[in-house]
Order: C-alpha cells, then sequence, then structure tokens
C-alpha cells in the first residue's frame, strides 16, 4: 500500500460531446480507485451561429479546459447513428473536435458508450440518469448532485474510463506519461 | 458584361470529408459561371493510428491547403446517419474538422448533399459518379478526368457551391470578403 499511495494520479478529462452544451469533467483516479473533483463545467456554443463558428468557439472551449489542468488523457461518450437522427451529425462532428484536441496537444483519447459509463459507475448498464448522478456525487464525496447535468455524464465518463482501465487504452494510443506508466503498473500489480 | 469580367472569381475549398481520404479541390469561379482549377488533391490519415492522431492529421492537412490557397469559402459535403453505420460516425467528425478549420479561419462554410451536387453539375440529382466527373472536366478544360475520384467530388462540391450561389451563404455567415461582396452583386444584377 505504501508504494501505491505514493504514486500520481491519473488525471482524466471526460467530454460529453454536443453542440449547444459540451459537459467537461476533470478528476484525478488513484490506483486504489479513489477519486477527487478537479473541474467541472459546460462549454456552450449560441445556436444561431453558423456551424463552422460554433465548433470553432467549442474547440476553443476544450483547448482552454485542457491547458487550465491539463489531464494525462481524454475520454469521450461515442457517439452512434441510429437515434436521434436530426441532431446525431452535430454531436458526432463536436465529438471530432473533443477528439481532435486531445490529439493536437498528443494526449491519448478513448471513447466510451453510454451504457459502458453506466456500468462502470453503478454496476449495471441500464441504470437511469439519476443513479448515475447519485453515485458520482458519492465517489467524488460532493456535498449535492453534480450541476449541470451535462457536466455531471462527463465526470461520470471520466471515472468509468480511469476504472475500466485507462492505462491499457493509454498504452495502445503511443507512450505513456510517467503518472499513466505508474497507474499501469500499480493496475498490474493489483491484478495479480 | 465589361463590368462582369473585371470582378475577382470566387474562390471556393471543396471537401470531400473522409477519415482515411479527404478529397480536396479549389476552383476560381467567375460570375459568369465559368472556372478554372486552382488545386486538386487528397488529406490521407493512417487507419493504423488511434482517431485523435487521425483527425488532427486531418485538421493539419485542410490548413495547409487553406494556407496556400487562400479560399474565400469552404464547401462542404453533408453527411447523413442513415447509410454505412460503421463508417458515418468518421466521416462526421471528419465533417467536423472541415467545418472547424474553415471557422477558425473565419471563412464561412456551407454544406451540400450528394445530390445537390450531382444536380447542380450535370442537371439532375441522379447522375452517375462518371456523369460528375466527365461534366467537372468539361467545365474545368482538363485533358482527363480529375484523379483521384475523391478529389473529383471536392471539385464537383466547389462548383456546386459557387453556381448555386455561394454568394447567399456567405452572407448568412458574416461580412463578405471584396470578392464575395462583388459576386454577390453581379449574381443579383444577373437574375434582374
Amino acid at each position: 500500500m505504501t508504494s501505491r499511495s505514493s504514486l500520481s494520479p491519473l488525471r482524466v478529462l471526460g467530454i460529453d460531446p454536443g453542440l449547444t452544451r459540451c459537459g467537461v469533467g476533470v478528476v484525478d483516479v488513484a490506483p486504489d480507485r479513489s477519486a477527487q473533483l478537479v473541474h467541472v463545467g459546460v462549454v456552450r456554443s449560441d445556436p444561431g451561429e453558423p456551424i463552422e463558428v460554433r465548433l470553432a468557439l467549442i474547440a476553443t472551449g476544450l483547448r482552454a479546459v485542457i491547458e487550465a489542468h491539463r489531464p494525462d488523457v481524454v475520454a469521450v461518450e461515442r457517439v452512434f447513428a441510429q437515434h436521434n437522427r436530426q441532431t446525431v451529425m452535430g454531436t458526432a462532428q463536436a465529438s471530432g473536435i473533443a477528439l481532435l484536441v486531445a490529439g493536437e496537444r498528443g494526449l491519448p483519447a478513448a471513447t466510451h458508450t453510454p451504457s459502458e459509463v453506466k456500468a462502470a459507475i453503478t454496476g449495471y448498464g441500464s441504470a437511469d440518469k439519476r443513479q448515475v448522478q447519485t453515485m458520482v456525487a458519492r465517489v467524488l464525496r460532493l456535498d449535492a448532485l453534480p450541476q449541470p447535468a451535462d457536466a455531471a455524464d462527463a465526470l461520470a465518463l471520466a471515472l468509468c474510463h480511469a476504472w475500466r482501465g485507462g492505462a491499457t487504452v493509454a498504452a495502445a494510443s503511443g507512450p505513456l506519461t510517467p503518472a499513466q506508466r505508474a497507474w499501469a503498473d500499480a493496475e498490474r500489480l493489483s491484478r495479480r
């Protein structure tokens, strides 16, 4: 336990992509799975602006979060084609921007589906939003449910990524940062 | 006619978005609808790279085209959710990057559907690829069909945008460049 607690936590930026509201949540997750809230917020773009301006605003907002909080890895919610055909293309474009800003900074990125997130946080993939939020608040020792809801989803995504073995994803995406390497080693030890 | 031929042409960058191959075509289109080829090419990303790296490569490639050829406006093929579910999300993400690089440079952008492009180029919306390419080659006075095919689609998109009244779209997206303003005026005059 001594060697574990001396390790740097993994800092994960979770992004719940959307054109009008992009939820962002940053958490520090230790190898023992305990977690600390670093930042939570929403990057907005005005629906009255042209699409190219909105995407540029989202990129600027996400880059500012990365600059301020310097995550080790970025986790983005995976978008599916089959639902909400009207808005899904905008959401997919926003998710492309989220992945791009990670790639531009040399950060590894990963995507997780909503049911992977629910399963990782609550133990079952069809949990409702409120159950996920309650669990996120408990894990992060918050006095109230994280607000706004999109930001709560981003926090859940970030926790999910770390708990599902962010180190594995990071290893597939290129060289590890020192924090990621230490985290991967500790994870490996804890599985023995 | 004298006043028209003295106007600057509108320079349009057409982008056929894709993760592995992004077709790019730049054309100068005069108010009398005659057009000149400026650049044609493909921005590639390696399918073996992680998605965040691929999107960053695409952004870098598209920015280089904008830097080299300084278009007045960017036209991007519109992506639909209903077809090719497997690849459509990647194409949508690439289209988000294409719109973003326009927005970051303060360039107006517009999207057109494949049938709008076919109708604008050949006169009917269900023309096949070969008919579109043949028409693009004729309009641009090329000795052979434009190569590769994705780049031909990008040229068709750029021509479509100018011919469908790029000035209208530009006006909706913010202030016009001097070339766009002159073009819009000439278009308005020609409709009288």
